[in-house]
């Protein structure tokens, strides 16, 4: 039996993140040589000309402060493909309007924070009045959404539509197809109802991402995949994946959901060999992390390992 | 401070679910405390004439061995509203059709399953052969469906079509509206993309269903919220509660989720009176638990509890 | 490739916790199915007559309500070793003293409970009075305590000692080796500090008790484990299964533990097989449960199951 | 209500750890908020001349890569006191008698393990010669630990003893005290026992390390606390908490343990105030996150922050 030995992590004094994570690579267990090897893997799908790499995103990655990475990681064209969540895009273009999100605590008079017109994503606070731009938003803009028949068209022309630097703005200028298969299930669903019920009509079909999203994976010589989070955006890359001729080649998983439960979004990377969504030759690893934590490291290293 | 003391449970033999679980209402404190409470509020908003119960189910329900339970709460009239993931209605399909689920391992060797025709769910095998009989089903009776407008128009017309007793078919029947706003993330969603990849049409909107639910919401005298797991299910019952007169005025929720990275699945249900989706004074718990342990046990007390 | 389906739980009006748990098993995944395999090899384990079953308890089982069963269980003679933590014998003694332990809230104001004398155990609350009670039985009783070479026949005495029914007298009575390595860290330990700082002596090592608990591990024909919870008294447990002739036979690990931090407390069951802890052809179930709720079912299942 | 909005972290190339922990600071939520607090709250505590630093070592940091790090915060004056794990220490020796722990699997072939000879801790290996090596370690060293009244005293022995380099033996040389509560919980104590088995004697009390520990807590101006995980070394110091005169002052609790079970280990630190452990003027943080990512990062922020 050939085996590595742990080498104990050696802090030098203003040693840059990359290297720290390079150490953490050599330690090569637990937490640390997760993180390590998901740079590791992070980096040769990125390096790889031949790899199409999938992001899903889920959880409260903006109101976490992550907002400026994902953009940067759009406009890197590192990515070729984003899933996400309707809250994130809510999120995300409350941000592109103006607003901002706070710094608040999880045990907080939730009660009080009604009264005052805040809600609370954990220990962060979105200011409800992001409902009400987003209306008046999407009501002013409304003729030039109507016409959209897929959910990713809609989210491109929102993104060429938002006056601020934003995720959905970086996608559109820079063509990467961003999908939101739940996109009734967010803020902005919520104020494209508000036009529904006051009569107007929109033609985004419930399926027809589905055949854009497949045709990238199936036309791909190889495909990687990253998630931050699980939920729809991870299974959604998922179900591609296993319409992709080799299935994916390159995994990274970042959650704190666990897999016992059974569900998709705590579940390992290595089920999805038994679906034909990764390739048994594969490389990739399951880092339990906060994604806020993980994504600023991984991003941080990449940036000092890959030229643009 | 006046304080109720923590009553030791006592087994006696033979006893009956529900006297296990009054027990563990007595101690009133942790897993047990809550498990114990979480029956109580589902007893309240179910006898309570006036409520509206809308159930988020996430996860591997129907894997998980929970298919008869659900189609019983169906059947019983206790639930007003269903909202669940494209899988769970895939496994459910499946199982219509004449599949079953395996008992598996979750260390299992998933290449060789891959090879033998299993999908692995954590620890049970879904046969892959399942994807085969729904693109039949679904082929055969795509012009039923193809009319459909919304999600829910669609998978009541699936659960009449559907030969044998369902999730899908128990709502059709008792006329409970089911959503699913992410249905294209699942195998449901990859048949009918393989039909519109054949060049056929499906009329079916994104975001029609929003209109429905939330009516239900806006004009029920009181809302109950019961979610096991969370994901889109429970984020699209909380989004309609947000627009309910009062909010949600009982909730229950059991997950293994975790608060602490922030994500709508985990989140605790206080967090919902900043949002408006819970009312301050509602009865609510949070259950930290597995699904297939609490939903049985729960359901057996209150099946001891309510007369049909 | 043989297997069994996921039979679905029916449930049965007035079912009792062992025909429930009974179902549980048939459906046979996830957590349902860990709960019901855990009744049955608790069964198995118990009712071989050659198997000395060692019982680890940690967590806030006492303020959780779960006394009477421990002591229910000593007294049913089913289990032959008991290792717990300090904490636990320092709230099962301040209940034999007379104090109880109250139903809280988690997000309590805890400077006002520290006011008011309650010490906060997540939403239980233990009266700070108990270290009073505890410090005058100690005191009092210091002459009957000092003689005593190891921590296990501390503890017997003080269970000789207590006035009311407790776990710490059930032992002693029926004359159930019970250990607590880390007695020092607990009320208990401060009170015996307490005897210290005023210049008195104690004679208890450090290292006695190793001797007892890894003879009659050495000596049994079998063993088996069960635990509730990690901490030191599963891992004392684990240590002496590494030096029993076959390691354990049978196993059964309840807690919410996760296994990826690389904590003894979280580690899978089938790790110890490594180590010469469990033995390879072991039967043995890892449930993720809050112990509050599976330890009543479990011991529900088995009353039903196994004649005194 | 004033409040502080979430600033997106940026990323620069090469940027320091310590830079990307400020950035995460000035985002202030959820993981990386948090992590940058816990930062803060430890140069805080280190740079305050007037506080006693108190460290709770649990988890498998040493197969983790973490045993540098913390043999430079002993050697950096930073920590007054340190209470760990006996598998902590064993691993320890392990590696100061010229063992090496090494990268494996967490779906390893564990039987193939053991009969190779390596014991596995989640994804390390710990070949089993380790404790042949300390048995002779032990062995010809007995009569010079043989005269140790205290655990501590113990270990300060262990420590002067080993060949190269270890945790023990910087603690020795800088005369920092370590206390190892359940020490017979381990390698090492099983290595004694094997001695008393001979009918050797050793005279080491089960209680008086408590009096040193206690007498530091009593007698400081302040406390501050930080732990790495949870178990016996984090709740003896918050027992000793409880005996200092204004509680932990300064408090940073990383873990992987959630507070729902109740236990200690998972416990916040919040929960403190209420037993007189945390001051409830203290800043303190919960970090969720493994316990190898988070040391190393906030290790290395605060090299580039304390001058030694």
């Amino acid at each position: 039996m050939k085996m590595k030995p742990v080498d104990h992590i050696k802090i030098k004094k203003s040693m840059t993140v990359n290297e720290l994570v390079r150490q953490m690579d050599s330690a090569g267990v637990l937490g640390a040589g997760r993180l390590g090897k998901a740079a590791n893997i992070c980096e040769s799908m990125i390096k790889d000309k031949d790899c199409k790499v999938f992001l899903g995103l889920a959880g409260p990655l903006v109101p976490g402060g992550m907002r400026n990475i994902i953009i940067d990681l759009i406009e890197s064209s590192w990515i070729d493909v984003i899933v996400t969540t309707g809250a994130t895009l809510t999120h995300d273009l409350g941000e592109a309007l103006g607003y901002r999100h706070y710094q608040g605590k999880a045990d907080a008079d939730d009660a009080e924070l009604h009264r005052k017109g805040f809600d609370r994503v954990y220990e962060s606070y979105m200011p409800n009045k992001i409902y009400e731009g987003m209306e008046d938003f999407i009501s002013e803009n409304f003729d030039d959404l109507k016409g959209k028949k897929s959910i990713r068209e809609l989210l491109w022309e929102i993104g060429r539509l938002t006056p601020h630097q934003s995720i959905l703005k970086a996608c559109f200028e820079n063509k990467i197809p961003i999908f939101c298969p739940a996109i009734s299930d967010s803020g902005i669903g919520l104020m494209i109802w508000g036009q529904l019920a006051k009569g107007k009509q929109v033609e985004t079909g419930a399926f027809d991402d589905l055949k854009e999203i497949i045709e990238i994976a199936w036309t791909a010589k190889k495909c990687g995949v990253i998630y931050f989070g699980g939920g729809v955006p991870k299974n959604y890359i998922q179900q591609a994946m296993q319409l992709a001729p080799k299935s994916a080649q390159y995994g990274v998983q970042v959650t704190m959901d666990r897999p016992e439960p059974g569900g998709s979004s705590g579940a390992e990377l290595k089920e999805g060999i038994s679906w034909g969504k990764l390739n048994p030759k594969a490389s990739f690893v399951d880092l339990i992390c906060d994604a806020t934590i993980a994504l600023p490291i991984i991003y941080a290293a990449l940036k000092e390992r890959i030229k643009f």
